[in-house]
């Protein structure tokens, strides 16, 4: 399988803390998590290229100007004010969006960022660019007849949406790759299988009846992102009907996993889209630092099967979360490999 | 002039740390201020009593239940998460209010809180309760047929809307008074003389024509509360026309704070109030930590004197923000004596 990574670019952002119940603590998304993850589809036999740099025209096909202007500039301006820290984060948060846009980058940041998971420093522009390219340079590769690709995206990108950072994503990877996608299929699913709701990627999609989103993760009732993942959330005006949420009881593990996924796999198969977009975290996984669900090495192998058996449409797989731990890579070769094989190579 | 407060229960809560730039600051919202401002207020001959408890009925006047309930149990349902901090604080904030309301403590957390100043820790309820409680009883001296009345409430209130805390606020002192007197006042006028923005007054009375809200400060193009607090505001629905923002200069001193205040009184007496209440905040002071305006100490008198000269409706006094600096005490003292002098005491 074709693989994509800029991987000095995109190991460059270097999160320092983030704010969880109220404690600065070390930040999971680390750039070692690419070594790993690159390991892992080697393993399963992919061959890394580095993407092509492809401007902001496919990532402003989600987000929005606004949005991009302060994520590239937020830093410069960020430094000068005095005594700010390293990293751009947010404090002052709007409840609402109808009160006008800011002048001011920390006010700014404060609209721009659900939560501080996600600090801006000196790099995360470029990485975040590089992570968006290798989804786009993915999408092109299926759009140029490959049956699937892979994009071993970092920072990964299902929390963003058109205009917000949070859970350590700045750009909605996955959502750039599936606007990519529709400059040829004009009907594309995105399955998110991350232990976590994917958030932005409904967020952006959600009155749009050309994306399926569909998400499997942990229940939101007491696990980020908290405000949204629940099975009622099913779209907006057109695109009613066009979102599913299957929220899975904490500690589930490969067999309630493997039944959720039959539902979505038997709801994106009623969709009957023209392209496939997996946002692929590893993070269900029973020994990652999330501790949210129990999916096992070979329950990844299992639930790629499922997906590659059932839909046989081209195959976009971006990278989302997965933290360090020892089965990061094998937990990603399972996947692959069997991605792969359900597939016929 | 009579005087309430509740001198050890408002002192309880002892805010650590705000999130200032990114950085974890001491937070400037010392319970320290009490002695310095009760100090002022008996040299400009007030005379303290301690309020009465008045349940929860004037407070529920102002704020959802929701958010009461949340203030109340919030510090006990945190205290159970392992690892938490001491204080509750803010981590994820819905961009928008229209996800549903969350189960969670620390997604409430999110909902209730729009920035981390703001922390509640095991005290915080109990203090804030006897700060609006002390509003209270300034307000019903006044019904009950003094001229004037101060409530040195602290925590203060102003950035406190329906159901969110922000900057030091809990609960709308302000606010609370206001609808008190509405009792048997049915216009009433609040006119913030705070540095920052009175947002959280601004936004409970948005739509409401029987209070006029009148705000004085630093421009929050690059000030807190950022959002709220351009000249454009100027109310909604039937409250359109009823809220009048004068946003100064940084930097401005006494003279350019005086002919806002000219601007404030005229639009008050256009109004025609029944009731005056004076969000009465001293941060606009020269020497206070947060260096936003210029206003001096005999600037303060003025000030006083020329909103007593005009306005000689009964009128409650409620403290808002002013830091720890030499003249603290001074500056209100200047206030106090110079309003009750220019309405003959």
């Amino acid at each position: 399988m074709k693989a994509f990574l800029a991987e000095a670019e995109q190991a460059a952002h270097y999160p320092a803390h983030f704010l969880v119940n109220g404690v600065m603590a070390e930040n999971p998304e680390k750039p070692e998590r690419i070594a790993r993850l690159r390991a892992g589809a080697e393993a399963a036999g992919c061959v890394f290229a580095v993407p092509r740099e492809h401007g902001i025209e496919p990532i402003a096909a989600v987000h929005t100007a606004a949005y991009l202007v302060f994520l590239e500039r937020a830093h410069e301006r960020w430094a000068r004010i005095e005594g700010a820290s390293e990293a751009v984060t947010p404090n002052i948060h709007p409840p609402h969006r109808n009160a006008g846009y800011p002048d001011s980058v920390v006010a700014q940041a404060g609209f721009h960022m659900s939560d501080a998971s996600c600090p801006i420093g000196a790099e995360t522009w470029q990485s975040a660019l590089w992570s968006a390219w290798s989804a786009v340079e993915a999408a092109d590769a299926v759009l140029g007849g490959e049956r699937q690709a892979y994009a071993l995206c970092r920072p990964p990108g299902h929390h963003a949406g058109p205009d917000l950072a949070g859970g350590f994503c700045y750009l909605n990877n996955a959502a750039i790759a599936a606007r990519r996608l529709q400059g040829r299929f004009a009907r594309i699913a995105i399955l998110d299988v991350d232990l976590h709701h994917g958030n932005g990627t409904q967020d952006i999609f959600y009155p749009d009846q050309s994306v399926f989103t569909v998400s499997i993760h942990a229940d939101p009732a007491r696990f980020y992102p908290f405000f949204w993942g629940y099975a009622g959330e099913r779209g907006e005006g057109a695109g009613i009907g066009f979102n599913l949420n299957l929220p899975l009881t904490r500690g589930a593990g490969d067999e309630a996993f493997l039944a959720a996924l039959a539902t979505a796999i038997a709801a994106v198969e009623a969709f009957a889209p023209d392209a496939l977009v997996i946002a692929l975290g590893l993070d269900a996984f029973e020994g990652d630092p999330f501790a949210g669900l129990a999916v096992t090495t070979p329950g990844y192998g299992r639930i790629a099967r499922a997906i590659g058996e059932r839909l046989g449409v081209p195959a976009v797989l971006v990278q989302e979360g997965g933290y360090l731990c020892d089965a990061l890579s094998d937990n990603l070769a399972a996947f692959l490999t069997g991605f792969a094989e359900a597939r016929g190579r």
